[in-house]
């Protein structure tokens, strides 16, 4: 086991209701900006629970934070921010929301460009506390310290990290209202952040395994479910249990991590505009095509643990396995091809390129690099 | 699942070699007392190994926390850290020294008598912040508000909740010059953390399941390893990973808890003196046996999960595992019955007596009072 530092602040308030609990977690007396994505949140009624809650608040309200959150709409609710003088952030909406709005949190002290932060976290001194009322299970960013911004000048999406909600709010019953395909890549989400933390080699932690195997399993034996009884509350509630444990550092303790299909799937969403889940979908089982010999003792031990592989070759059994993997992607409903969405060699050079600019060396024996990154890409047309 | 609310602000500093980094994480401007056991740390190294890391500090010493710590015994270490006006305490020891610890913390501010804490936890405000060198891994106290403190006066044991160790250092190779006798304590006491947890009703959280059969399925594994091989640096990480993580709130969330085992426990140690774990590993079958109809859905799937008993009729499947459970047990070279420590009728009656003076009603359905109680420990003889 390698030797690690832990922890993580955040408190959680979980279940039915809790919505109604903002009031005892907010001091009266703060000036609070409540962030929100694109406006789902007054149709499904968390809007107005949460405005219900904290009556006789000072409020400011800041709208229009989109998926994959740009540097540029970030910049104005960091200005309204400034100016209002607020002194706590409240993010409504999903992962996105709350990335924009750690980033936003971070830049209303700093004097200078928040897009400075993201590529120079070092920056970032105490900003504001922010909480989140999370209502897309996927992220994990309720409860990590993680953001990805995009620049939609630049074209990048960049990854940093600053410092942890101060509490988040999870009623799975804010999550009926999602749409399948919502559904479909915050499952896809969650589980690909377990394997980012997972398929390397095994017995760095037995536990560590069991915990991540333990979400992967519960994705596997829900999923279907959800799909029949979206509005079913005990699978909704282990579905965003799951979503928060994937990425809360819980199973990362003392083993080495991947990545690389994340900083992968990032570039395809920055220059597509693919759906974080989605991207992760159709990168994964290329990734593991094409480092199946270095990661072969873990996809054959994730094979036998998760999806019951265990007889036959271990070269079988591995593709088998990564088979397995695409065809549970497909069962969510979603694309795990990139020519299915018509991107092909001309998206692939420009990843390469860009892999070779940054001189790029992901993966947990950091040998991702643009060559492997093609190869990868390839795999997955 | 059940509505939750999750907080754990310990910071874990895991690994060989992390007690040299003791001075990053306490101000240099500290006054620190730090509190010990018996003296098995001034034999293994640990002692020295603290000392150096805080050469420089301003230190007060105390040493004498029994296992099972006495209220007796703390008393007269509040009196040495008002007298000395500490402002950080550094638990160094096992579960028994970080229990008392905290009990030393949170009355070193208070103006009247330690007990009154213990009987009246709401009594504690913000005392004394503490953190603890873990060299013995069972309690999970390194990692939660929890403390048992013992009375000798009037032989009573009573678990309290105080507030969180400020970070704990986890370094494996400590437990080497651990006893066979200890690291089997150790183990139980993890184990059973987990079924108090784990052993209610099947469903409740899928994940929670999982990761609780997680735990499990480790020690499982490692016991007999570790038997071996009680210096193998991955078997012993393992080992105190699990303690830490079944007592931490991790496995908690969203699902009801029994403890009725914990309590059963306790008198045994108050009255006889038993070790903790060791007390557990005599209670817990016959809890097991005696709720069988109430526990039977979750003791089908802890067998079939943990101990791969998936034959036979209900009935014999439940025996089976309760017997399988019990020679894990007496695989650590643990008593698993009451006769072997010639404890007997008398005892019983003493424990049933006390369990119907405090209208004991324990376990998730609140239904072990004096005559389970009796009934269960007529079991364990």
């Amino acid at each position: 086991m390698q030797n690690f530092t832990f922890q993580n602040p955040t408190k959680l308030l979980f279940g039915k209701g809790s919505i109604a609990l903002l009031s005892k977690e907010i001091a009266k007396t703060s000036k609070v900006m409540l962030t929100f994505g694109s406006g789902s949140v007054r149709i499904n009624g968390v809007y107005d629970q949460v405005i219900a809650a904290l009556a006789g608040y000072n409020l400011v309200e800041f709208w229009g934070i989109e998926p994959n959150p740009k540097v540029e709409t970030l910049r104005k609710a960091i200005e309204l921010g400034k100016a209002e003088k607020v002194d706590f952030i409240l993010a409504v909406g999903g992962g996105s929301t709350l990335d924009g709005t750690k980033l936003i949190a971070a830049a209303i002290p700093y004097a200078g460009d928040a897009w400075e932060l993201v590529l120079n976290p070092k920056l970032i001194t105490k900003g504001i506390p922010f909480a989140s009322v999370m209502t897309l299970p996927a992220t994990g960013s309720e409860m990590n310290s993680g953001a990805v911004i995009s620049n939609l000048a630049t074209q990048e999406k960049f990854s940093f990290r600053a410092y942890f909600p101060q509490f988040s709010v999870l009623d799975p019953e804010v999550t009926y209202s999602l749409s399948p395909y919502h559904i479909a890549c915050g499952i896809a989400d969650t589980f690909v952040h377990v394997m980012e933390q997972y398929l390397t080699s095994p017995g760095q932690s037995l536990l560590m395994d069991r915990w991540a195997e333990g979400i992967l399993m519960t994705l596997t034996e829900i999923a279907p479910e959800i799909d029949e009884n979206p509005r079913d509350y005990d699978l909704m509630s282990n579905y965003m249990l799951c979503a928060t444990m994937a990425l809360n550092g819980f199973i990362g303790m003392g083993v080495s991590q991947d990545w690389a299909t994340h900083m992968i799937g990032h570039e395809l969403t920055a220059l597509h505009g693919l759906t974080h889940g989605e991207s992760l979908a159709i990168v994964l089982p290329g990734t593991m095509t094409v480092l199946s010999e270095q990661k072969k003792d873990k996809i054959l031990q994730y094979g036998e643990r998760i999806w019951g592989i265990n007889k036959g070759s271990s070269g079988l059994r591995i593709a088998e396995t990564i088979a397995r993997t695409e065809a549970f992607f497909r069962s969510l409903g979603l694309h795990t091809r990139l020519s299915e969405l018509n991107i092909g060699e001309e998206t692939i050079a420009e990843i390469e390129l860009r892999f070779d600019e940054r001189d790029a060396k992901f993966g947990e024996c950091q040998n991702v690099n643009s060559v492997v990154a093609r190869a990868i890409l390839e795999c997955c047309l």
